[in-house]
């Protein structure tokens, strides 16, 4: 316990690495930026890049102004800045790795001409560990802010406060989770409205390249992978692992097995330490990078993910030994013992690895050649195989988060499957600087190929493409998993508060709540999926009215207006991501209302089966097509570009977009969006009729209740 | 009580209507079988589908002996006997339909060309009928000589014998539901195979038309029809049909709420006089088809089934009455009163008519409409679209399953959610006859198209097929939301029989087999879509042998070897089978043997949501795209024949096919037979250390598990 001391400071080790990322941007910075024309482009993906954030910025702004204000009314000034905070944590995690994006990009596009492949992984490297070591410093500083104000008052080590906690928890998590689902759906339908629209129009039926300066969504879509894979995955890993330390933060109060005073203040000790020790450890490896052969990057990148790994386990092991555990389960009387919560830890860290290998071995080489080797019989062929293979490894991605379930059970009891989840997600700072790798990438591909830098610079830059959006798959897969797990740790601390002594599943009304859990989904899907479709044919209709109006653009004397491009599809995102948003405020409410809080639970259950399964079968089915295309663009397999094997490729690579890059990543923030505004609305819902008695266990003393409805009520009218 | 002494001679009634079914079936054998081209190719499809039959039922045959003397030897005859009976009732209802559709397709052919719509309507509703007919018939004399046997001793009516009814139900039960998986998985593979393989090769590499004589897969295609439409379809719901009548007496049996013996009684008579008054409604919806409007078939179609819903309610509310119900939940006081169980099937088929009206509304000609606007920009637009309609679509006809489940639980408990799914399958033989009606249709067209028959012929043809097609589609709606209603009532028998308090979702354990239940469903549609694909690819392959090695056939001079095509669908429809109901059998005896009865509950829970949805999605998006391609070639929308939107619009369909005819109707199967055996496992499972004290509820009588444990055991090893 004496180690518990310390968790009021752990936050000031957030600010250290927000130190250091500051002088990896710096240096970044400093980098050479390349010649007349690639600063140019540059220019106009940063400032496609700002436009698209300073127009989310200030949709988010009001939005924030807003909430803010009436939680001020009806909760207090704490509630409201939690509030504002945890917004203002989670678009700095968004938005910070999408503006080093925009400037790694031209500078790896300069590295990889001169001095070359080394020098170009190491600046595209640079330039993701901006990315990923502000959202986990960000995630170190608010949440252990959220601990020294929200359940201890500042010098008094003695008192854990479950008011304050309830009051600021609410208004901190639900403010990250707002703009998380902004970011993720919104980036979402932007980056694959302006990657359709670039392709359908530019490709298909003006016949010009990728990457060709004549196309006015060139630029959108560059900015778009910026923006989906960085700022929208940024903002949902970190809200994962913000959720995460609340849930376990909850369960450890709440969950009678823990017993005694002493174990509970490790246990909400625990995941404050955990994130730290993991943005130490990202530090570390992002530091190791440079040591490791560059010829390789895939290897490289997979190497500094492990040495991160091992050597927060290696920290961790001596951490949960200090923190003293004594834990034992009363009604079974069985015993945890001191190390416990640190073998729920590894159950989490190892199933992160373990769902990244899966997803490589069913979306990898092997997959994609026998899509592509169906992309032969035409594009329905390619469809069906790439269909049946993503829903093939949807199941043991499924087992894998169910082996962790089961052994973080056996090791700590609920509290450990909610810290599973702290350990899958620990070290997101190396993890997110791995994911942000590929976009910039990505992006210095384009400028090479629109900088005319010729095949060599091309061939670097193809080759950390390649490497990143390996990775970057093996990634959203791991994303889906501990949204996964860290759904079902709010599912636990739901559960908990209401005092349910369970969530039966043969009573008809709880049935009735999983079938629709199950449906919403569904109707997410449904309603990205028609977003992007939506939004593609608005930047479609744009640059067909720039090349019918401007017959300069094709001849290339007249530059096209991207500016307009970026907005028409920002505009579409903005509007599109309503729907979906209040579908995950408004199903919780009105089952919770209408059926009762145990239908709700039900309901979450149900969300997450089939949220899970779709996120990963969308995101798998959509990898392994992308695979697949590249595969016979390569002549690795099928007959080459332009052969009918290829356009049948097409045809699938472009269904998988909206499915990996919107739809499937939606699910993520919807399952735990659902899972929070459940747990905001505990109280109001115990307050209703239909719930009168539900809990039979104790819940939360009375005045937390009574804080967590005020806010609750202010919030619903 | 009264009623009750009649229980036992309700399946003299079923005889009844096995007499009328063969006076039609004789009076349809009767008519003019056409000219002598007709007659050959009539011949042909015969022959086909005999092969098939034979084959199938050959080694169906060897499976029912093996599994039979297995049974004798350890459980007694009287469990051997029950499964015979129920595999041969299975065998009986799939292959009635399939020889019945072969006949009447010919002749409807022939009174398309004269004397025309009138009589050809009737002609193919006559084939229809006796698929239908024989469905039910066979459903009220299987459940009624079950019920006569298994529960009472013929004459003696004051005693309901527990022990027989689990020795005989786990039985028949399984035999019904083996076949059934078989025929439906089976069937499926088959005429999508068949289907795509003669797209294939036949439209696109060689560009001969649909129906076309030198095509070697054009028979396969059209028995494949047959096959999978009414072999498949007939068996799948006379096993829902049992299953629901099954679970009803289950649950009658067992649920503590219905108190009182006289209560037990009635409950146990109600599904049986409900199945029997369904056969005579469907029997007066047949004879009423003559006194409708021929002009507009599809609307005839919607009124004979409506007549007999209407009639089946009606005579419904006086049985229920009759039976004296005196129902009450004696743990919260509810009076469910007299007519508490006629609500409960009220709810089940209104909900039956509200999925069909659901379904129609989302893949009518306004959702077709889109899609096929869609597809002008490509395969990818139509995909994504029809995909987006499926997710969309599956939402809303959930919700009507739970307001059946809801509406049946507030009027009778429990009980009530099994009586809604009787409700919705008692008129089963008019649903089958209106299902089995779009094959004969098909066919007819098929038949007029290869015999020259004139444009006349074929508009009528034409009518009825897509009079038939829509009717198919709503009746494939209404199969998967009867076959979840299904489900979860058989779900409550398994709580039942297993005497467990809840199956708590709280519980970790609970939660692992939530998700390993859920993403069964999603692993069984992996490899149905690639068993199609599969034995697609073996179709094409003897397809493109036979053009190759002789040429005569493309000359016409050559009559293509049509008898080994299908034999070669044949060959892979039963060798993919396998794994699918490996897979339904062996999950729910690892999750029940390794981590307990409860978690198995999860499991089926939560097998039975993504089931559902899955099914839905994937049924609905496939009519969605074939309705959108007719529209298309109807130049209803886009450019017609030969355009651009048209191609896209084939890759639709043809991702649609596996779709809506293999994958999507597995899932019905699968997620009963794993209640089923989850079901029949439970005396074993209850023997297991693991299980130890879980059923904290009295469950049956001691020998009766012990009967049960002695049948298991057996089956297993």
């Amino acid at each position: 316990v004496e180690l518990t001391i310390l968790t009021d400071w752990l936050w000031t080790l957030g600010l250290l690495g927000l130190g250091v990322t500051y002088f990896i941007w710096d240096r970044l910075r400093k980098l050479p930026p390349g010649n007349e024309v690639m600063r140019a482009l540059a220019a106009q993906i940063q400032s496609g890049a700002l436009a698209f954030a300073r127009r989310v910025g200030l949709v988010l702004a009001a939005f924030i102004v807003v909430a803010a204000l009436l939680l001020f009314v009806a909760a207090g000034v704490r509630t409201a800045a939690a509030f504002v905070g945890g917004a203002v944590c989670a678009m700095l995690a968004a938005f910070s790795g999408l503006f080093a994006a925009v400037r790694a990009n031209v500078r790896t596009a300069e590295a990889a001409r001169y001095p070359g492949l080394p020098a170009a992984l190491r600046t595209a490297f640079s330039g993701g560990a901006v990315a990923g070591l502000a959202v986990a410093s960000v995630a170190v500083v608010g949440t252990g802010l959220l601990f020294l104000f929200g359940i201890r008052r500042p010098g008094v080590y003695e008192e854990i406060r479950f008011r304050e906690f309830a009051e600021i928890v609410s208004g901190f998590a639900m403010g990250a989770s707002s703009i998380a689902l902004f970011a993720r759906v919104g980036g979402g339908i932007f980056s694959k409205a302006a990657d359709m629209g670039a392709d359908l129009v530019g490709k298909v039926e003006s016949e010009i390249p990728e990457d060709d300066p004549r196309n006015p969504a060139t630029i959108a879509d560059l900015v778009g992978d910026c923006a989906g894979d960085t700022a929208g995955m940024g903002a949902d890993l970190f809200e994962s692992c913000v959720a995460a330390v609340i849930a376990t933060i909850a369960v450890g109060m709440t969950e009678a097995t823990l017993g005694g005073y002493e174990n509970r203040i490790a246990a909400v000790s625990l995941p404050l330490f955990a994130i730290t020790v993991g943005l130490i450890a990202s530090l570390a490896g992002v530091f190791v990078i440079r040591y490791l052969k560059p010829e390789k990057p895939a290897q490289a990148l997979r190497m500094v993910q492990l040495a991160s790994a091992g050597l927060f386990l290696l920290i961790m092991l001596g951490v949960v030994y200090a923190l003293g555990f004594d834990m034992a389960d009363e009604a079974t009387g069985r015993v945890y013992g001191y190390f416990g919560p640190f073998w729920a830890l590894l159950a989490g860290s190892l199933a992160g690895v373990a769902v990244g290998a899966i997803n490589a071995a069913f979306t990898g080489p092997a997959a994609a050649r026998r899509i592509a080797d169906a992309s032969a019989t035409g594009p329905a062929a390619n469809v069906l195989a790439g269909i049946s293979a993503g829903f093939q490894s949807s199941v043991p991605a499924l087992l894998v988060v169910c082996a962790a379930i089961g052994v973080s059970y056996a090791v700590s009891g609920l509290y450990g499957i909610a810290v599973a989840a702290v350990g899958m997600l620990a070290t997101v700072g190396i993890t997110m600087t791995v994911h942000a790798f590929g976009p910039i990438a990505d992006n210095a591909g384009g400028i090479v190929q629109l900088g005319h830098l010729g095949p060599d610079a091309r061939r670097v830059t193809d080759t950390l493409h390649t490497a990143g959006k390996e990775s970057g798959s093996i990634i959203t897969a791991f994303s889906i998993c501990s949204a996964a797990l860290t759904a079902i740790a709010l599912y636990a601390a739901y559960a908990s508060w209401v005092g349910l002594e369970g969530i039966n599943l043969v009573n008809p009304v709880v049935v009735i709540g999983f079938l629709i859990g199950g449906a919403i989904p569904f109707a997410v899907a449904a309603l990205t999926i028609t977003s992007v479709t939506k939004a593609a044919g608005a930047v479609i209709s744009e640059v067909r009215r720039q090349f019918a109006e401007t017959p300069g653009i094709m001849e290339g004397t007249v530059a096209p207006d991207s500016a307009r491009t970026v907005d028409v599809a920002t505009r579409y995102a903005l509007r599109e991501m309503i729907a979906p948003g209040v579908l995950a405020v408004v199903a919780p409410v009105a089952v919770g209302a209408g059926l009762g809080v145990e239908a709700l639970g039900g309901m979450l259950a149900g969300a997450t089966v089939t949220g899970v399964l779709l996120a990963l079968f969308m995101a798998n089915a959509g990898s392994a097509w992308d695979m697949a295309r590249q595969q016979i663009e390569t002549a690795l397999a099928g007959g080459g570009r332009g052969s009918d094997a290829h356009r049948a490729a097409i045809v699938g690579d472009t269904i998988g977009d909206p499915f990996k890059d919107t739809a499937g990543p939606s699910m993520n923030i919807l399952i735990k969006l659902m899972s929070l505004v459940s747990l905001a609305l505990v109280p109001w819902l115990l307050s209703l009729p239909i719930n009168r008695g539900a809990g039979t266990r104790e819940p939360l003393e009375p005045e937390t209740m009574e804080a967590m409805l005020r806010i609750v009520t202010s919030l619903l009218g």
